[in-house]
């Protein structure tokens, strides 16, 4: 199985080649990719012919079949369906940006324990109670989470839906959750990002002089 | 200098610290950190006897004077301000989410170049014209920066940036910035994440099916 920073090249090479393709360009040489993703040419070769891919050395990559060979190794055939759980000031911003932006990953629910937000439409999905969670998780076939809830839900949050069958969560809150092997967390913490460099910011100062 | 992950920690700590202090706690013990943190006791009680903190062997940790040790240790002295560029979705949302949280981290100014955002408080922050970002980099001391703007216009707001003084950049676009040495850049990639989550979900069913 590929590694964990694998797929994150994959999936940065995919944003990358997206956006240049709408640019006007139809191919790209491994040193030009790899200068825009912060990494080398044969890093870039390596995880393109670990899902098949190669480049001619005229023309390098053809930048539609290469987007391709990435969907077919990171997208579920049949696309991924996505619940949040959260609808607040955090989690509205993530489906805002979410939105229609990969096709094949897609916020389908989103769940709330303030009633007035259940079966509202709100940031284009459809929300529903905390206690409707097993049902719609499973009835959608949903697999992967996001968790948007304070801190002190977060762990209860993750529980209900590791038991309603979701496999991977993306999770925002700060706090590292306790799950089961065989499940996949990501943590994003924002704060923590924060600090870290405003932190190092200063030290280069102060190591200046 | 601490390390990036040790910081990261530090951080971590901090706000999960913060919160048990509020459901009322006054001590805790390195083993109970850890397990909110997803660490081992050894680990935690090495981060905390970095920044001068002890426990004892009968109460463990005294929270409040745990959090001001990694105060002193994290934040500077006077405050850091911090400025964002690209007051769109994303960034609004990164502005809403930081309000208040950290009082010693605080965003002062946001930068756009749709000039109607001009002059404006949005999100609590005053708004400013790309041109004017020299300026108000300089007279307000910022040294830390968000990047919310999309990946097209990332690494020249990222030059501009470190042009006027940044010396530490959150980048949320999904490109790598080329920076000069010195420069503490840390990405958060939120469909990268998202991406990763999904792959692994589906490898985990696939390997237990």
């Amino acid at each position: 199985m590929p590694s964990d920073k694998t797929i994150g090249r994959l999936s940065l090479y995919r944003s990358l080649l997206s956006r240049i393709l709408r640019a006007g360009d139809s191919h790209i040489f491994s040193h030009e990719l790899a200068a825009l993703a912060g990494n080398t040419s044969s890093q870039v070769r390596r995880d393109l012919m670990a899902i098949g891919s190669n480049g001619t050395p005229t023309r390098g990559y053809d930048i539609r079949s290469l987007i391709q060979s990435i969907g077919e190794c990171l997208d579920a055939a049949g696309g991924e369906r996505v619940a949040l759980v959260g609808v607040g000031n955090l989690g509205g911003a993530i489906l805002g940006f979410f939105a229609g932006r990969r096709p094949k990953l897609s916020v389908v629910a989103g769940f709330d324990n303030d009633r007035d937000k259940a079966g509202r439409v709100l940031y284009g999905v459809r929300c529903y109670a905390m206690e409707d969670l097993p049902r719609v998780i499973d009835q959608q076939g949903i697999r992967v989470a996001v968790i948007t809830v304070p801190a002190s839900e977060a762990q209860d949050v993750a529980d209900r839906l590791i038991r309603a069958g979701v496999r991977g969560i993306l999770n925002f809150a700060p706090i590292r959750l306790r799950t089961p092997a065989g499940i996949y967390v990501e943590d994003v913490d924002v704060t923590m990002s924060l600090e870290k460099v405003a932190f190092f910011a200063r030290q280069s100062l102060t190591h200046k002089g």
